[in-house]
């Protein structure tokens, strides 16, 4: 059983998923990073940022890039019980990354009124037709994640 | 601009979608396969099949699989006019994959009632939150690629 959310974890490890989104923006990237907890919210199983440029790789948004480092770390298929920290709202393919991966606690900091599938959107947890629900909680570290976001796209316009 | 679709092309990239889909199979593998083509629907971009557990990635659906390959072999990190043939109606997951490599037309098979997410689900291609919206047409070649799955998993039970 995973543990109930622990505010002061969740700050802790919001701080290192933004720490990964600001070497994202470093890299030209858009600045979003993210981290995976295992269930005692203590082990970390993988970190990481979008890198869809860096790769030449369209599915490579931070979520999916941690999902897949830590599922091959573990030789598992599939990582339930874990908790996924990143610094934006999953867009739609992130979010059925993490239905598909099983995973058990979304957290997120920036919300994303336009692409965001989780409190946005097509609002993916809250459908009849998924075969696992995670538990989800936005807004954490909010201004930092969305001020990272924002700065990024005001130096490109 | 992408030409229009082709019922023999459709016809014949399907088969080779469903050719992949029964390699997934015969390793044990839920049996749904994909193929990316050009804009000019005869060059071959990629081909391949859901290998989530081959390759320890919960990602690794047939559509995510075949854009991934084709964004590498090219070296770009966005697909825009290519047409992706798969024998399933895609996920959320993949639907949002589609979207993100900017994928011009999707056709695929068998119908999913239950985790489709084009005709079914959150029918993500008519949302108005998206960037992108693929053309989709379902039900090529229909009852092989349902036919397929069903008997891969009545050999489960």
């Amino acid at each position: 059983m995973t543990q109930a959310l622990n505010p002061s974890k969740q700050w802790l490890w919001m701080q290192r998923a933004l720490h990964q989104a600001i070497l994202a923006a470093n890299l030209g990237e858009v600045p979003v990073g993210a981290v995976l907890m295992a269930a005692d919210d203590d082990t970390l199983l993988a970190e990481g940022h979008n890198r869809t440029r860096l790769d030449n790789d369209p599915s490579a948004h931070a979520e999916i890039v941690v999902l897949r480092q830590a599922a091959e770390n573990l030789a598992i298929p599939r990582l339930p019980g874990t908790r996924l920290y990143v610094t934006l709202e999953p867009c739609p393919m992130c979010a059925g990354a993490i239905i598909q991966a099983r995973i058990a606690q979304l957290v997120f900091g920036a919300y994303d009124p336009k692409y965001g599938a989780i409190t946005h959107g097509v609002r993916l947890f809250d459908q009849t037709n998924i075969n696992h629900r995670p538990e989800a909680l936005g807004g954490i570290a909010e201004s930092d994640c969305r001020g990272l976001l924002k700065t990024f796209f005001d130096q490109r316009r």
